[in-house]
This record gives structure tokens, C-alpha cells and sequence, in this order.
């Protein structure tokens, strides 16, 4: 091989490493949720009527973990999509990812602490600080993507070349703000109006980002990697 | 390198990414299996014959950790062979394989929870919750697989080119089906008939499949990848 | 590029697939061996002196650790050394690898159960039962090496191109037969002398192996891959 | 493919492998940090304000997984940078790189024991143990790091083609000897001076790594990789 196809494979293997890590943090993070859910353990009559009583009580668990799936999966989605675009790493772009990962791997911990109340004590006593922390940690990870989109979208890092289309970039930009805004929300509500229906709020994300994405794709059908 | 190499090359390793992100998955929860299984404490009378008791205890447990590993093994071969077909993505696949994720990060639970009640609770109460619960995430998860290979095989998405043998993607498809019905018939058994013989019903998958797949290759010797 | 060498290329990364799949769990497994040392929580009376009294109950934890940390790390090079040679796979080698892994797995088990019983226990009243688990577990992961290199090294199965030297393989397979073979030996001392002696046995492993590879660097200087 | 370029990629990607396998060690380390978090619970007087002081109490426990997580990932960041000039590996490079993954698989245990003691019982008690364990973990660490670079920066090891840049290698050297050094310095504060001072040594790593570094890429402007 030519020194200089040597560099170029060795350097987008440096890349690729970047990613690949990212992808075990994410596909522990994912797994990890559900430590959260510890197996019912009953030592006095057991019965098939008491083991659906306890998976009963498991039922905010399970959501809890259903809904941290579907999100985490949203972000590797997006994180797939970003890096496609990537043919470069630079020392920022290594850092702000760390900062990322970093919220990816707190969430097993969020998520776990959202929806050990996030059943009666939630609907009864309108506990607010689990889902606060639960956002946060939500919203910090879709800005540090916001983040990355930036920098990666902006040509004088070279980062990706060809050039990212303009309104290819604005659109991602855009829909990376949307998800931390729609989780803020989440606090606005839960705190302004009410918690139960905050709770809900989430459901709403999907929707929306399916609508920006069809339209998206309608004003630039070529320019589209996934 | 030349830009539609490099292109190619690009679309190549993102598909990469989504199976080794896959298989980080699959290998996560194919060892917290075993985390399940505590370490038996003695804190008085420690002797050889009481530890030989605190292991036959956990006899229910290890089978229950074997035969969820020879599944999720089972499941990574298939995964494995599929995308031996699949030369690009979709954002389909990309949420399918998502799905078929969600149910292979929660087999660690259901082997918690099946294995915990496998010994005489199962025998002497005839216990049907945590085996309907096993059942149904292993099933679930077989029945992604088919999902995905109806949509791999599917021509009109050129997923797969070229394009797999019609009877290759038939058996596939039939096999893929197989592993649900079966893991299904074993509720079927266990709520009209007797939950201790549906426990062993599983072991009639292996030679099942062993026996279409030497047919399938007999029938199309060529085009077979593994 | 060309369909044949897009084939090849399809091929290789099913075999790398394979690969990255058995380091992820080695990796996941190295990590795991740690989490069965608790950390020391003492609520009264905390002091240094209570605290290194403390650390001092987990040495025996601690060096099963880094004894099954250097094993387990001697497999990952046993196994990175074979698969060097490996071009092709067959559905056999994947069993065969899946069933090497499911011994990896169990590994954290067998080493928390070994180490919780190493201290006083096993001195004092010469407990042999965790030992006996531990040295099945790492000799069968052994045994599965020693198959996978008579399946690879058979030119029949077509798995290795160019055909692994003749001499390089006789003590390929011989290195990978000593290993279970030296862990047995701690069972018969230890059954039929003294449980003491045997859990130093394993020290004796290193140097054995080291004298043979160093005596096969001579012997075939050339076909030397690492 | 030609055999020689074939041996050339097999050869490659026994290197890759070696580094990915490091990326699943450090990936399941760094996301590991958390699981020593546990999620409070509280059975009887749920509410906000209960939580919140049950926060309060983890706050030691948050800022060792921050440091900790930042540390993990200046560590990645630095392998992933010293790997970006090795192009060949050795059997004493695996090793190396085994005892350096040995003492990164170490560190959730580490920061649990540090920060489980890291509130009130080291401020009041000036408590060290636990600090000199942690220290001692992430100088070895550290130091395992300059051993390998410099293995690699040997020229006669072969390992590094083109050579590294004789002041590149020198100042990567120095770097990292630094961060063993300002742990090491640490565990001086804390028996001599204060242990409430030592602990916030660390923050000033960051830093004196940004200086060096700047002055770095002024003098090698050309040699830089990332």
C-alpha cells in the first residue's frame, strides 16, 4: 500500500474507533436499564397471583425502561446519522463526545431513580425532583448533540468533507434543539401546571420528529444518508 | 481513494456500526445472564457438603443460564447469517433491529425471573407466570427476526444485493417463524396440558432446525454463506 | 469494486464480526470479575485502621481477581494468536467459539465463588468445592481452545489459508491442552494431597508457557506471527 | 487480493482487534462508574424534600464518578492518541496493554471506595486510605501508559512506522509521566500537609496538560495528529 492510502485508512480508523466506543458506552448504557429491575423475589406463598402482583408493581419500571430505550435509541439514531457525515476527528470533537457519553452513562441511573417513584408516589404526591433529574439528564445529552452539530456542520474544522448542505445542517441542528426543548417542557409543565400530565409529554416527541423528518425529505430527497 | 469508492466504503461502515452495536448488545446481555447467579453466602458452618446444597439450589439457575445462552446464541447465528445478505440500511432496519435489541437487553430479566421459580415452586405449584413471561420476550424477539428478513428480502428495498435466492429467503423466513411457534406452544402446553413437560419442550428447537437446515442445504447447496 | 472482491470483503467481516462478538464478551467478562468485590461500607467507627482491616478481608478477592484476570487475558492472547490464522468460518467453528464463550461468561461466578471461600475457609478446613468449580470452568474454556485449533487447523475445513504449519500447530494444540491440564493437576493435588499447595499451581502455568514458546521461536523462527 | 496485501490487512486487524478490545474494557468501565451510584430509596415519607436530601448525600459520590469519567476518558483519549502511531504489535505490547486494562477494570471499585468515604468521613476524620487506593490505581494506571509508549517509541521494536517524531515521543513521554506524578503528589499533600487540600490536586491536571500542550503543537506544528 502507498504511505498515503496508509494514512488516510489509519486515520479514518482513528475514527472509527471514536465511534465504535461510543456505540459500547450506548449498548451498555441500554442494557444496563435493566439492572434497574430487580426479579421479584417471594420466599412465603408463592403463586402465580402474587408473582402478577409483583410484576404489577414493576409496571413504572418497565415503562421507565421502555421509554429510556426508545430515547437512547433516538440518540444512537441521531449519533449514526451525525457520523455519517464525519470523514475527520479533531481534539473537540473527541471532548464534547466524552461529555456526551458521559450523560448516556448516567442515564441507567436517572432512569432507574424516575420511575422508582414514578408510581403512586408520583400520581399521589405530585413528587416532582426524580422527574426533574430524569430531564436534565435527557436534555444535557440531545445539547451536547446540538453541540457536536455545530461543530461538526461548521466547514473550518474540516471535519466533513463533502460539505454538509446547508439545509441538511439547519434541519438537524434544529430537530437536535427540539428533543432538549421538548424535555424541558416536561419541567415547565410539571411545575406551572401539573406532573401527571408532564408525564406524557415525551409521547408527543416522536410525532413531531417524524413530521420534520417526512418534510425534510420532501425539500432535499437527494441529499439524505438514512 | 476515489469519492464514490470512499462513498461506498462510508455507506459500508455504517452499516457495520448498527451490527457491531448489535453485537456489543448481544454480548452484554449474554453475560449479565450470569449476574443473576449469586454467589451462595455462608457465614456460619462453611463446610464442602453445605456448599454442594447451596449449589444444588442454584441448579435451576444454571439451567436457566444455559438455555437462555444457547438461544441468544442461537439468535446471534441468525442475526449473523441474515446480515451475511444485507450490503445497505434503512431507517427501518435501523428501528427493527432496534426492537429486536429491546427484547434481547431484557432476556436477562426474564431468565432471572423464570429461573427463580424453576425449581419446586414450578414442579410442586405448577407455577405459569414466569414461564409466560420467558416465553413471550424469547418469541417476541424471534418474531423481530422475521420481521427483519421480510424486510431485507424484499426486493423493492435493496437491502440486499444481490439479491438473496427465493429459496434461501423462504427457509429463512419459515425458520425464523419456527423459533416463536415453538417457544408459543410451550404456553399452549403449559396452560391445556402440564407446565413440567412444556419446561422441556425447547430442546425439540435444536434438532428442528438442524433438521431443516441440512434439508435447505441439500436443496441449495451453493448458495449458502455459513 | 468488483463482486469478488466485495464478496471477500463481505466474508472477512463476517469472520471479524465473529471475532469483535468473543472480545466483547472476554471484555465484558474482565470487567465483571470486579464488581464481585464489594465496596467495604462500614456506618460506625469508620477510621483508616477499620478501613485497611477491611481492605485486608478482600485480599483473597483481590488476588483471585488478578489471577483470573491474567488467565482470562492469557485466553484473549491465545485466542487473538489462533484467529490470526483464521480466513474463513464454518456454522462449526461458531458453536465451537459459542460454547469456548459461555465458559468465559461464567468466569465472574466461578471466580466470586472461589475467592469467597479463599481465605480462612479454605486453609482452615480445606474447603475443595469452590476450587473444583473454578478449576472445571477454566480448564473446559481451555478444552474449547484446544477443539477450536484441531477444527481450524484441519485443512480439510478449508478455515485457514495458507495452511497453518504443521509444526506451529502440534504445539499450538499441545500449549492449548497444557493449560486445562495443569488446572486438573490443582484438583488432584488437591483431592489427593493438600488444598494449600494446590492453589499455587497455577503460578507454575506462566513459566511452563514461556519455556515452550520461547524453545518454538527456535524451532520456527519464521512462522512466528506475534 | 494479493497475499501480501492480504497479510498486510489480517495483520492490521489483529492490531485493531487488540485496540477495540481496549475501547470494550474502557466503555464498560466508564459506564460501570454509575452502577456503584445506587438509587435512593426511601419506604416511608416520600417527598420532594426527602429526596432532594437524599441527593444531597450522593453528591460525593457524583463529583468521583465526574472525576473519575473525565480521568477514564483523558486516559482513552491519550491511548487513542499513542495508537494512532502504531502500526505493528508485540506479544510484550499485549501485555502491557493487558496490566494497563487490569488497572482500568480496577477503577469502579476504586472511585466507590474513594467517594463512599469522600463526604463528612474524610473532611472531619481526614480519612486516607481510602485516597491512597484510589491514587495508587490511577498512578499505575498512568504508569502503565509511559511503559508503552516507551515500548512503542522504540525504534528497534518495530512497532511505530514512520518513526514518532523524536520530540513528539519525548513531550508524549513526559505527559505521561505527569499524570502519575500529580496523583503521586496527592498522597504527599495528604500525609504531610492536608487531606482536605490534596483532594482537589487533581483539577489541576487538566490544565498543566493544556499548557504542555499548546507549547507542543507550537513546536511541532506539522507532527500533530489530532
Amino acid at each position: 500500500m502507498s504511505q498515503s492510502l496508509h494514512n488516510e485508512l489509519k486515520r479514518e480508523f482513528q475514527l472509527e474507533r471514536l465511534i465504535l466506543f461510543s456505540d459500547a458506552v450506548f449498548a451498555i448504557a441500554i442494557t444496563l436499564l435493566v439492572i434497574e429491575i430487580k426479579v421479584p423475589e417471594l420466599h412465603h406463598d408463592v403463586s402465580d397471583k402474587a408473582l402478577l402482583k409483583e410484576l404489577g408493581h414493576l409496571i413504572p419500571k418497565f415503562i421507565g425502561f421502555i421509554i429510556s430505550f426508545i430515547f437512547i435509541g433516538l440518540y444512537w439514531t441521531i449519533h449514526h446519522r451525525m457520523f455519517g457525515y464525519v470523514t475527520n476527528y479533531s481534539g473537540k470533537l473527541l471532548r464534547l463526545n466524552l461529555f456526551f457519553l458521559f450523560f448516556i452513562a448516567l442515564l441507567p441511573f436517572s432512569t432507574g431513580f424516575y420511575s422508582e417513584y414514578a408510581g403512586a408516589d408520583l400520581y399521589e404526591k405530585g413528587l416532582k425532583v426524580p422527574m426533574t433529574f430524569y430531564v436534565l439528564n435527557f436534555a444535557s445529552a440531545g445539547f451536547m448533540i446540538y453541540l457536536m452539530w455545530r461543530h461538526i456542520g461548521n466547514p473550518a474544522n474540516k471535519l466533513a468533507e463533502p460539505k454538509i448542505d446547508e439545509g441538511v445542517l439547519k434541519m438537524a441542528k434544529m430537530r437536535a434543539l427540539l428533543v432538549p426543548c421538548v424535555f424541558l417542557s416536561m419541567l415547565l409543565v410539571a411545575y406551572l401546571v401539573s406532573v401527571i400530565i408532564a408525564v406524557y409529554l415525551p409521547l408527543l416527541l416522536l410525532p413531531i420528529m417524524r413530521i420534520m423528518r417526512s418534510r425534510m425529505k420532501k425539500k432535499y430527497p437527494n441529499s439524505f444518508p438514512s
